[in-house]
Protein backbone atom coordinates (compact mmCIF):
# COMPACT_ATOMS: atom_id res chain seq x y z
CA UNK A 1 0.00 0.00 0.00
CA UNK A 2 1.49 3.60 -0.82
CA UNK A 3 0.14 5.56 1.34
CA UNK A 4 0.74 9.76 0.60
CA UNK A 5 0.36 11.52 4.01
CA UNK A 6 -2.29 13.81 3.69
CA UNK A 7 -1.16 16.59 6.52
CA UNK A 8 0.96 18.74 4.49
CA UNK A 9 -1.65 21.54 3.58
CA UNK A 10 -2.93 24.73 4.05
CA UNK A 11 -6.15 24.03 5.16
CA UNK A 12 -4.57 22.85 8.63
CA UNK A 13 -4.49 25.91 10.44
CA UNK A 14 -0.85 24.51 12.17
CA UNK A 15 0.58 24.57 8.30
CA UNK A 16 -1.32 27.76 7.00
CA UNK A 17 0.78 29.24 10.08
CA UNK A 18 3.83 27.43 9.07
CA UNK A 19 3.43 28.53 5.87
CA UNK A 20 2.68 32.21 6.81
CA UNK A 21 5.45 32.64 8.78
CA UNK A 22 7.80 30.57 7.80
CA UNK A 23 8.17 27.83 10.18
CA UNK A 24 10.50 24.85 8.63
CA UNK A 25 10.41 23.56 12.22
CA UNK A 26 6.34 23.01 11.97
CA UNK A 27 6.88 21.30 8.35
CA UNK A 28 9.58 19.09 9.20
CA UNK A 29 8.24 17.95 12.31
CA UNK A 30 4.88 16.95 10.08
CA UNK A 31 7.11 15.35 7.20
CA UNK A 32 9.51 13.08 9.96
CA UNK A 33 6.07 12.02 11.64
CA UNK A 34 4.21 11.17 8.76
CA UNK A 35 7.45 9.03 7.04
CA UNK A 36 7.65 7.30 10.83
CA UNK A 37 4.06 6.76 10.78
CA UNK A 38 4.11 4.69 7.39
CA UNK A 39 3.88 7.36 5.23
CA UNK A 40 5.46 6.04 1.46
CA UNK A 41 4.74 9.22 0.25
CA UNK A 42 4.17 13.36 1.29
CA UNK A 43 1.10 15.17 -0.34
CA UNK A 44 2.34 19.18 -0.65
CA UNK A 45 -0.59 21.46 -0.74
CA UNK A 46 -0.52 25.30 0.15
CA UNK A 47 -4.18 25.57 0.69
CA UNK A 48 -6.72 28.42 -0.60
CA UNK A 49 -5.49 31.11 1.44
CA UNK A 50 -1.71 31.95 0.77
CA UNK A 51 -0.58 34.77 -1.83
CA UNK A 52 2.09 33.87 -3.93
CA UNK A 53 1.80 29.93 -4.48
CA UNK A 54 5.01 29.15 -6.27
CA UNK A 55 7.53 30.93 -3.72
CA UNK A 56 4.95 28.97 -0.94
CA UNK A 57 4.92 25.26 -2.85
CA UNK A 58 8.78 25.59 -3.38
CA UNK A 59 9.46 27.02 0.20
CA UNK A 60 7.70 24.11 1.44
CA UNK A 61 9.20 21.19 -1.38
CA UNK A 62 12.59 22.57 0.33
CA UNK A 63 11.69 22.36 3.84
CA UNK A 64 10.55 19.41 3.94
CA UNK A 65 13.15 18.17 1.04
CA UNK A 66 16.21 18.95 3.72
CA UNK A 67 14.60 15.96 6.31
CA UNK A 68 13.48 13.35 3.79
CA UNK A 69 13.82 11.86 0.18
CA UNK A 70 10.48 10.69 0.23
CA UNK A 71 8.53 11.50 -3.15
CA UNK A 72 6.94 14.45 -2.72
CA UNK A 73 3.00 15.09 -4.47
CA UNK A 74 2.38 18.30 -5.60
CA UNK A 75 -0.86 19.17 -5.10
CA UNK A 76 -2.61 21.71 -6.54
CA UNK A 77 -5.26 22.10 -9.60
CA UNK A 78 -3.51 25.18 -11.40
CA UNK A 79 -1.60 24.24 -14.38
CA UNK A 80 0.59 27.41 -13.87
CA UNK A 81 1.51 26.83 -10.86
CA UNK A 82 2.30 23.28 -11.07
CA UNK A 83 4.10 23.82 -14.65
CA UNK A 84 6.48 25.85 -12.68
CA UNK A 85 7.09 23.84 -9.84
CA UNK A 86 7.92 20.16 -11.15
CA UNK A 87 10.86 20.53 -12.76
CA UNK A 88 12.28 22.49 -9.60
CA UNK A 89 11.35 19.95 -7.43
CA UNK A 90 14.65 17.93 -6.41
CA UNK A 91 14.18 13.85 -6.35
CA UNK A 92 11.09 11.81 -6.64
CA UNK A 93 8.05 13.72 -7.37
CA UNK A 94 3.99 13.26 -8.43
CA UNK A 95 1.82 15.76 -10.03
CA UNK A 96 -1.36 15.85 -7.95
CA UNK A 97 -3.85 16.14 -10.07
CA UNK A 98 -4.64 16.04 -13.73
CA UNK A 99 -8.05 15.94 -14.71
CA UNK A 100 -9.21 13.43 -17.91
CA UNK A 101 -9.70 15.76 -20.76
CA UNK A 102 -7.28 14.65 -23.45
CA UNK A 103 -6.02 18.08 -24.71
CA UNK A 104 -5.40 18.88 -20.92
CA UNK A 105 -4.14 15.50 -19.62
CA UNK A 106 -1.72 15.57 -22.44
CA UNK A 107 -0.23 18.51 -20.85
CA UNK A 108 0.27 16.99 -17.71
CA UNK A 109 1.48 13.92 -18.72
CA UNK A 110 3.99 15.42 -20.80
CA UNK A 111 5.08 17.32 -17.78
CA UNK A 112 5.38 14.02 -15.96
CA UNK A 113 7.12 12.36 -18.84
CA UNK A 114 9.67 14.74 -19.33
CA UNK A 115 10.41 15.40 -15.51
CA UNK A 116 10.44 11.60 -14.29
CA UNK A 117 7.54 12.57 -11.89
CA UNK A 118 4.54 10.24 -11.14
CA UNK A 119 0.95 11.12 -11.97
CA UNK A 120 -2.16 11.27 -10.32
CA UNK A 121 -5.30 11.58 -13.40
CA UNK A 122 -8.59 12.19 -12.17
CA UNK A 123 -11.71 10.68 -13.66
CA UNK A 124 -13.24 13.73 -14.54
CA UNK A 125 -13.73 15.73 -17.40
CA UNK A 126 -15.69 18.80 -18.37
CA UNK A 127 -19.22 17.52 -16.97
CA UNK A 128 -17.15 17.21 -13.43
CA UNK A 129 -17.50 13.61 -11.45
CA UNK A 130 -19.34 10.92 -13.26
CA UNK A 131 -22.71 9.87 -12.16
CA UNK A 132 -21.95 6.41 -13.34
CA UNK A 133 -19.64 3.36 -13.23
CA UNK A 134 -19.23 3.77 -17.02
CA UNK A 135 -18.69 6.82 -16.87
CA UNK A 136 -15.84 6.59 -14.60
CA UNK A 137 -14.02 3.66 -16.05
CA UNK A 138 -14.39 5.46 -19.33
CA UNK A 139 -12.39 8.27 -18.24
CA UNK A 140 -9.74 6.09 -16.40
CA UNK A 141 -9.55 4.23 -19.45
CA UNK A 142 -8.74 7.21 -21.48
CA UNK A 143 -5.90 8.19 -18.99
CA UNK A 144 -4.28 4.91 -19.57
CA UNK A 145 -4.62 5.25 -23.36
CA UNK A 146 -2.69 9.02 -23.46
CA UNK A 147 -0.38 8.04 -21.01
CA UNK A 148 0.43 4.31 -23.28
CA UNK A 149 0.51 6.95 -26.05
CA UNK A 150 3.06 9.56 -24.43
CA UNK A 151 5.46 6.64 -23.95
CA UNK A 152 4.50 6.68 -19.90
CA UNK A 153 5.04 3.63 -17.53
CA UNK A 154 2.26 2.49 -16.23
CA UNK A 155 3.83 2.26 -12.54
CA UNK A 156 4.09 5.89 -12.79
CA UNK A 157 0.36 6.64 -13.53
CA UNK A 158 -1.87 7.14 -10.39
CA UNK A 159 -5.99 6.60 -11.70
CA UNK A 160 -8.02 8.43 -9.11
CA UNK A 161 -11.86 7.32 -9.34
CA UNK A 162 -12.84 10.55 -7.05
CA UNK A 163 -14.62 9.88 -3.80
CA UNK A 164 -17.14 11.72 -2.47
CA UNK A 165 -18.51 12.21 0.73
CA UNK A 166 -21.24 9.64 1.66
CA UNK A 167 -23.36 11.78 3.39
CA UNK A 168 -23.93 14.25 0.10
CA UNK A 169 -23.37 11.10 -2.40
CA UNK A 170 -24.45 8.00 -0.97
CA UNK A 171 -23.84 5.82 -3.93
CA UNK A 172 -19.95 7.60 -4.90
CA UNK A 173 -18.66 4.84 -2.87
CA UNK A 174 -20.14 1.74 -4.78
CA UNK A 175 -19.25 3.64 -8.01
CA UNK A 176 -15.59 4.20 -7.03
CA UNK A 177 -15.07 0.75 -5.73
CA UNK A 178 -16.34 -0.53 -9.00
CA UNK A 179 -14.55 1.52 -11.45
CA UNK A 180 -11.29 0.57 -9.51
CA UNK A 181 -11.77 -2.95 -10.42
CA UNK A 182 -12.54 -2.28 -13.68
CA UNK A 183 -10.27 0.18 -14.69
CA UNK A 184 -6.72 -1.96 -12.81
CA UNK A 185 -8.60 -4.94 -15.18
CA UNK A 186 -7.99 -2.92 -18.29
CA UNK A 187 -4.34 -2.93 -18.46
CA UNK A 188 -1.36 -5.05 -18.02
CA UNK A 189 0.44 -4.51 -16.12
CA UNK A 190 -2.03 -2.23 -14.07
CA UNK A 191 -1.92 1.51 -13.35
CA UNK A 192 -2.24 2.12 -9.86
CA UNK A 193 -5.27 3.19 -8.02
CA UNK A 194 -5.51 6.27 -5.40
CA UNK A 195 -8.38 7.78 -3.54
CA UNK A 196 -8.18 10.86 -1.45
CA UNK A 197 -9.98 8.67 1.38
CA UNK A 198 -10.60 11.23 3.86
CA UNK A 199 -13.08 12.69 1.35
CA UNK A 200 -15.13 9.84 1.89
CA UNK A 201 -16.37 11.17 5.82
CA UNK A 202 -16.14 14.91 4.92
CA UNK A 203 -18.66 16.74 7.71
CA UNK A 204 -19.84 13.04 8.94
CA UNK A 205 -19.84 11.39 12.44
CA UNK A 206 -17.53 8.37 12.80
CA UNK A 207 -14.86 9.49 10.43
CA UNK A 208 -12.32 7.02 11.73
CA UNK A 209 -14.32 4.50 11.14
CA UNK A 210 -15.96 5.44 7.92
CA UNK A 211 -12.54 6.10 6.46
CA UNK A 212 -11.34 2.70 7.57
CA UNK A 213 -14.11 0.35 6.84
CA UNK A 214 -14.11 1.87 3.21
CA UNK A 215 -10.11 1.70 3.11
CA UNK A 216 -10.42 -1.90 3.35
CA UNK A 217 -13.95 -2.16 0.96
CA UNK A 218 -11.34 -0.28 -1.84
CA UNK A 219 -8.51 -2.23 -1.15
CA UNK A 220 -10.37 -5.71 -1.70
CA UNK A 221 -11.35 -4.24 -4.86
CA UNK A 222 -7.49 -3.40 -6.12
CA UNK A 223 -6.99 0.09 -4.81
CA UNK A 224 -2.86 0.39 -4.40
CA UNK A 225 -2.55 3.71 -3.26
CA UNK A 226 -3.74 6.26 -0.97
CA UNK A 227 -3.72 10.16 0.18
CA UNK A 228 -4.74 9.73 3.84
CA UNK A 229 -3.72 10.67 7.27
CA UNK A 230 -0.88 8.16 8.80
CA UNK A 231 -1.37 9.54 12.18
CA UNK A 232 -4.85 7.58 12.39
CA UNK A 233 -3.35 4.20 13.43
CA UNK A 234 -6.41 2.39 13.74
CA UNK A 235 -6.77 3.39 9.67
CA UNK A 236 -2.85 2.40 9.13
CA UNK A 237 -3.47 -0.90 11.26
CA UNK A 238 -6.60 -1.85 8.64
CA UNK A 239 -4.57 -1.22 5.69
CA UNK A 240 -1.65 -3.83 6.78
CA UNK A 241 -4.39 -6.44 7.63
CA UNK A 242 -6.27 -5.98 4.24
CA UNK A 243 -2.53 -6.32 3.06
CA UNK A 244 -2.43 -9.71 5.26
CA UNK A 245 -5.80 -10.78 3.81
CA UNK A 246 -4.59 -10.37 0.54
CA UNK A 247 -1.57 -12.36 0.85
CA UNK A 248 0.65 -9.36 0.49
CA UNK A 249 2.76 -10.43 3.70
CA UNK A 250 2.33 -13.57 5.74
CA UNK A 251 1.21 -14.06 9.02
CA UNK A 252 3.16 -14.01 12.60
CA UNK A 253 2.17 -12.89 15.99
CA UNK A 254 3.72 -9.89 15.29
CA UNK A 255 2.55 -9.12 11.95
CA UNK A 256 1.55 -5.36 12.96
CA UNK A 257 4.69 -4.27 14.36
CA UNK A 258 6.71 -6.14 11.34
CA UNK A 259 4.77 -4.07 8.59
CA UNK A 260 4.77 -0.88 10.69
CA UNK A 261 8.66 -1.51 11.22
CA UNK A 262 8.68 -2.43 7.84
CA UNK A 263 6.99 0.67 6.13
CA UNK A 264 9.21 3.19 8.24
CA UNK A 265 12.55 1.35 6.60
CA UNK A 266 10.93 1.70 3.13
CA UNK A 267 9.35 5.23 3.48
CA UNK A 268 12.02 7.11 5.26
CA UNK B 1 -26.54 -8.17 6.79
CA UNK B 2 -28.22 -11.44 8.11
CA UNK B 3 -26.65 -11.75 11.51
CA UNK B 4 -25.78 -15.06 13.01
CA UNK B 5 -24.83 -15.09 16.70
CA UNK B 6 -22.44 -17.75 17.08
CA UNK B 7 -22.31 -17.60 20.90
CA UNK B 8 -24.48 -20.45 22.12
CA UNK B 9 -21.73 -23.34 21.31
CA UNK B 10 -20.66 -25.83 23.42
CA UNK B 11 -17.51 -24.81 22.55
CA UNK B 12 -17.80 -22.17 25.33
CA UNK B 13 -17.10 -23.52 28.57
CA UNK B 14 -20.01 -21.30 30.04
CA UNK B 15 -22.53 -23.74 27.47
CA UNK B 16 -21.28 -26.35 27.85
CA UNK B 17 -21.33 -25.95 31.84
CA UNK B 18 -25.09 -24.97 31.03
CA UNK B 19 -25.94 -27.80 28.71
CA UNK B 20 -24.18 -30.29 31.90
CA UNK B 21 -26.17 -28.71 33.98
CA UNK B 22 -29.54 -27.50 32.53
CA UNK B 23 -29.23 -24.01 33.22
CA UNK B 24 -31.58 -22.52 31.27
CA UNK B 25 -31.08 -18.99 32.38
CA UNK B 26 -27.55 -18.98 30.99
CA UNK B 27 -28.63 -19.95 27.40
CA UNK B 28 -31.48 -17.31 27.99
CA UNK B 29 -29.53 -14.85 28.78
CA UNK B 30 -27.03 -15.50 26.03
CA UNK B 31 -30.05 -15.56 23.13
CA UNK B 32 -31.53 -12.09 24.77
CA UNK B 33 -28.35 -10.56 24.64
CA UNK B 34 -27.30 -11.37 21.44
CA UNK B 35 -30.75 -10.51 19.70
CA UNK B 36 -30.20 -7.12 21.70
CA UNK B 37 -26.74 -6.77 20.49
CA UNK B 38 -28.15 -6.51 16.99
CA UNK B 39 -27.98 -10.22 15.48
CA UNK B 40 -31.04 -11.86 13.08
CA UNK B 41 -30.07 -15.37 14.11
CA UNK B 42 -29.23 -18.18 16.65
CA UNK B 43 -26.50 -20.44 15.90
CA UNK B 44 -26.95 -23.36 18.10
CA UNK B 45 -24.36 -26.09 18.74
CA UNK B 46 -23.81 -28.04 21.52
CA UNK B 47 -20.15 -28.64 21.05
CA UNK B 48 -17.78 -32.12 21.12
CA UNK B 49 -18.20 -32.95 24.46
CA UNK B 50 -22.05 -33.90 25.26
CA UNK B 51 -23.14 -37.23 24.96
CA UNK B 52 -27.01 -37.21 23.35
CA UNK B 53 -26.42 -34.73 21.37
CA UNK B 54 -30.36 -35.03 20.37
CA UNK B 55 -31.50 -34.47 23.45
CA UNK B 56 -29.03 -31.77 24.32
CA UNK B 57 -30.13 -30.06 21.08
CA UNK B 58 -33.53 -30.16 21.81
CA UNK B 59 -33.12 -28.66 25.28
CA UNK B 60 -31.09 -25.98 23.63
CA UNK B 61 -33.38 -25.06 20.95
CA UNK B 62 -36.67 -25.27 23.55
CA UNK B 63 -34.60 -23.29 25.95
CA UNK B 64 -34.21 -20.13 23.11
CA UNK B 65 -37.68 -20.64 22.33
CA UNK B 66 -38.75 -19.85 25.54
CA UNK B 67 -37.79 -16.07 25.09
CA UNK B 68 -37.23 -15.70 21.16
CA UNK B 69 -38.80 -16.34 17.62
CA UNK B 70 -35.60 -15.47 15.94
CA UNK B 71 -34.84 -18.40 13.35
CA UNK B 72 -32.46 -20.78 15.19
CA UNK B 73 -29.42 -22.22 13.58
CA UNK B 74 -29.05 -25.84 14.10
CA UNK B 75 -25.25 -26.67 13.76
CA UNK B 76 -24.05 -29.68 13.76
CA UNK B 77 -21.98 -32.15 10.87
CA UNK B 78 -23.90 -35.43 12.07
CA UNK B 79 -26.66 -36.36 9.36
CA UNK B 80 -29.02 -38.72 12.09
CA UNK B 81 -28.78 -35.71 14.73
CA UNK B 82 -29.89 -32.87 11.96
CA UNK B 83 -32.61 -35.20 10.49
CA UNK B 84 -33.61 -36.07 13.96
CA UNK B 85 -33.88 -32.37 15.60
CA UNK B 86 -35.13 -30.75 12.25
CA UNK B 87 -39.02 -31.73 12.21
CA UNK B 88 -39.03 -30.87 15.47
CA UNK B 89 -37.73 -27.34 16.01
CA UNK B 90 -40.76 -25.26 16.34
CA UNK B 91 -40.68 -21.63 14.63
CA UNK B 92 -37.80 -20.20 11.97
CA UNK B 93 -34.72 -22.87 11.33
CA UNK B 94 -31.86 -22.94 9.36
CA UNK B 95 -29.56 -26.07 8.33
CA UNK B 96 -25.94 -25.44 9.43
CA UNK B 97 -24.75 -27.49 7.33
CA UNK B 98 -24.26 -29.64 4.51
CA UNK B 99 -21.49 -30.42 2.45
CA UNK B 100 -21.73 -30.30 -1.99
CA UNK B 101 -21.52 -33.46 -2.86
CA UNK B 102 -24.61 -34.21 -5.24
CA UNK B 103 -26.28 -37.53 -3.43
CA UNK B 104 -25.63 -36.11 0.09
CA UNK B 105 -26.24 -32.29 -0.09
CA UNK B 106 -29.43 -33.24 -1.97
CA UNK B 107 -30.62 -35.12 1.04
CA UNK B 108 -30.09 -31.63 3.37
CA UNK B 109 -32.06 -29.82 0.81
CA UNK B 110 -35.31 -31.85 0.79
CA UNK B 111 -34.81 -31.81 4.62
CA UNK B 112 -34.60 -28.43 4.19
CA UNK B 113 -37.17 -27.98 1.82
CA UNK B 114 -40.16 -30.44 3.40
CA UNK B 115 -39.50 -29.07 6.74
CA UNK B 116 -39.57 -25.00 5.71
CA UNK B 117 -36.08 -24.18 6.46
CA UNK B 118 -33.35 -22.15 5.19
CA UNK B 119 -29.98 -24.21 4.46
CA UNK B 120 -26.16 -23.34 4.44
CA UNK B 121 -24.40 -25.00 1.56
CA UNK B 122 -20.75 -25.62 1.75
CA UNK B 123 -18.39 -25.53 -1.06
CA UNK B 124 -16.64 -28.84 0.24
CA UNK B 125 -17.08 -32.25 -1.16
CA UNK B 126 -15.40 -35.55 -0.78
CA UNK B 127 -12.11 -33.87 -1.83
CA UNK B 128 -12.30 -31.57 1.21
CA UNK B 129 -11.71 -27.29 0.82
CA UNK B 130 -11.19 -26.31 -2.51
CA UNK B 131 -7.68 -24.96 -3.41
CA UNK B 132 -8.66 -23.18 -5.67
CA UNK B 133 -11.40 -19.94 -6.56
CA UNK B 134 -12.81 -22.22 -9.31
CA UNK B 135 -13.42 -25.32 -7.65
CA UNK B 136 -15.16 -23.28 -4.55
CA UNK B 137 -17.72 -21.99 -7.52
CA UNK B 138 -17.85 -24.92 -9.08
CA UNK B 139 -19.04 -26.42 -5.78
CA UNK B 140 -21.37 -23.47 -4.90
CA UNK B 141 -23.01 -23.51 -8.33
CA UNK B 142 -23.46 -27.34 -7.71
CA UNK B 143 -25.71 -26.50 -4.94
CA UNK B 144 -27.71 -23.71 -6.21
CA UNK B 145 -28.73 -26.26 -8.77
CA UNK B 146 -29.54 -29.07 -6.59
CA UNK B 147 -31.85 -26.46 -4.82
CA UNK B 148 -33.32 -25.13 -7.90
CA UNK B 149 -33.99 -28.85 -9.27
CA UNK B 150 -35.81 -29.08 -5.97
CA UNK B 151 -37.99 -25.94 -5.90
CA UNK B 152 -35.88 -24.31 -2.98
CA UNK B 153 -36.37 -20.79 -2.87
CA UNK B 154 -32.93 -19.21 -3.52
CA UNK B 155 -33.49 -16.84 -0.58
CA UNK B 156 -33.44 -19.95 1.61
CA UNK B 157 -30.27 -21.21 0.31
CA UNK B 158 -26.90 -19.86 2.03
CA UNK B 159 -23.87 -20.52 0.34
CA UNK B 160 -20.86 -20.80 2.87
CA UNK B 161 -17.36 -20.98 0.88
CA UNK B 162 -15.58 -21.73 3.94
CA UNK B 163 -13.20 -19.26 5.60
CA UNK B 164 -10.21 -21.17 7.02
CA UNK B 165 -7.79 -19.24 9.50
CA UNK B 166 -5.44 -16.69 7.58
CA UNK B 167 -2.24 -17.92 9.91
CA UNK B 168 -2.77 -21.64 8.23
CA UNK B 169 -4.03 -21.03 4.69
CA UNK B 170 -2.77 -17.36 3.66
CA UNK B 171 -4.62 -17.53 -0.11
CA UNK B 172 -7.70 -18.44 1.60
CA UNK B 173 -9.27 -15.55 2.59
CA UNK B 174 -8.81 -13.77 -0.99
CA UNK B 175 -9.77 -17.12 -2.57
CA UNK B 176 -13.35 -16.49 -0.44
CA UNK B 177 -13.97 -13.33 -1.17
CA UNK B 178 -13.33 -13.91 -5.17
CA UNK B 179 -16.26 -16.79 -4.97
CA UNK B 180 -18.72 -14.89 -2.62
CA UNK B 181 -18.92 -12.47 -5.97
CA UNK B 182 -18.80 -15.07 -8.91
CA UNK B 183 -21.31 -16.95 -7.15
CA UNK B 184 -23.29 -14.23 -6.04
CA UNK B 185 -23.20 -13.62 -10.20
CA UNK B 186 -24.63 -16.54 -11.19
CA UNK B 187 -27.91 -16.75 -10.19
CA UNK B 188 -31.24 -13.91 -10.07
CA UNK B 189 -32.24 -13.71 -7.75
CA UNK B 190 -28.96 -14.76 -5.99
CA UNK B 191 -28.72 -17.28 -3.02
CA UNK B 192 -27.13 -15.78 0.20
CA UNK B 193 -23.42 -15.63 0.38
CA UNK B 194 -22.45 -16.33 4.54
CA UNK B 195 -19.14 -17.29 6.07
CA UNK B 196 -18.43 -18.48 9.78
CA UNK B 197 -16.33 -14.98 9.99
CA UNK B 198 -14.44 -15.89 13.49
CA UNK B 199 -12.49 -18.57 11.81
CA UNK B 200 -10.39 -16.50 9.58
CA UNK B 201 -8.61 -15.13 12.42
CA UNK B 202 -9.00 -18.74 14.34
CA UNK B 203 -5.12 -18.89 16.99
CA UNK B 204 -4.51 -15.14 15.51
CA UNK B 205 -3.33 -12.21 17.40
CA UNK B 206 -5.48 -9.06 16.94
CA UNK B 207 -8.73 -11.40 16.45
CA UNK B 208 -11.33 -8.21 16.04
CA UNK B 209 -9.14 -6.25 13.47
CA UNK B 210 -8.55 -8.86 11.42
CA UNK B 211 -12.24 -9.90 11.76
CA UNK B 212 -13.74 -6.50 11.19
CA UNK B 213 -11.49 -6.06 8.55
CA UNK B 214 -12.49 -9.57 6.67
CA UNK B 215 -15.62 -8.80 6.84
CA UNK B 216 -15.72 -5.11 5.39
CA UNK B 217 -13.34 -6.90 2.60
CA UNK B 218 -15.98 -9.63 2.16
CA UNK B 219 -19.23 -7.48 2.43
CA UNK B 220 -17.76 -5.56 -0.40
CA UNK B 221 -17.93 -8.35 -2.79
CA UNK B 222 -21.15 -9.85 -1.52
CA UNK B 223 -21.27 -11.20 1.47
CA UNK B 224 -25.06 -10.75 3.45
CA UNK B 225 -24.53 -13.08 6.03
CA UNK B 226 -22.10 -14.33 8.39
CA UNK B 227 -22.39 -16.19 12.01
CA UNK B 228 -20.53 -14.02 14.22
CA UNK B 229 -20.26 -12.40 17.62
CA UNK B 230 -22.69 -9.82 17.57
CA UNK B 231 -20.92 -8.96 21.30
CA UNK B 232 -18.35 -7.44 19.19
CA UNK B 233 -19.21 -3.64 18.85
CA UNK B 234 -16.58 -2.91 16.47
CA UNK B 235 -17.13 -5.50 15.08
CA UNK B 236 -20.93 -5.14 14.28
CA UNK B 237 -20.70 -1.41 13.78
CA UNK B 238 -18.29 -1.88 10.84
CA UNK B 239 -21.20 -4.17 9.63
CA UNK B 240 -23.26 -1.29 9.28
CA UNK B 241 -20.64 1.04 8.12
CA UNK B 242 -20.26 -0.89 5.32
CA UNK B 243 -23.82 -0.90 4.28
CA UNK B 244 -23.94 2.80 4.52
CA UNK B 245 -21.12 3.01 2.09
CA UNK B 246 -22.81 0.43 -0.31
CA UNK B 247 -26.19 2.51 -0.35
CA UNK B 248 -27.95 0.41 2.18
CA UNK B 249 -29.03 2.88 4.51
CA UNK B 250 -28.83 6.63 3.64
CA UNK B 251 -26.29 8.51 6.17
CA UNK B 252 -27.32 10.46 9.53
CA UNK B 253 -25.15 11.89 12.41
CA UNK B 254 -26.66 8.90 14.03
CA UNK B 255 -26.58 6.26 11.37
CA UNK B 256 -25.17 3.98 13.78
CA UNK B 257 -27.48 4.34 16.78
CA UNK B 258 -30.56 4.11 13.92
CA UNK B 259 -29.05 0.97 12.34
CA UNK B 260 -28.66 -1.00 15.91
CA UNK B 261 -31.85 0.56 17.14
CA UNK B 262 -33.73 -0.90 13.62
CA UNK B 263 -32.19 -4.54 14.29
CA UNK B 264 -33.16 -4.89 17.43
CA UNK B 265 -36.53 -4.30 16.16
CA UNK B 266 -35.89 -6.04 13.40
CA UNK B 267 -34.23 -9.67 14.84
CA UNK B 268 -35.93 -9.70 18.81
Amino acid sequence: MFVIGERINGMFEDVKRAIRGHKAEVIQDLARRQIGAGASALDVNVGPSVRDSTEAMLWLVETIRAVTDAPVAIDTAKWELMSDVIPRVPGEKIINSSKADPEAAMKYIELARDNDAGLIGLTIDADGVPGTIEKRVELGVQLIALAMEAGMKMDRLFIDPVILPVNVAPQNPGHCMAAISQIRAFADPAPHLVLGLSNVSQRCNNRGLINRTYLAMAMAHGLDAAIMDPFDTELMDTAITVELLLEKMIYCDSYLEAARCARVANGG
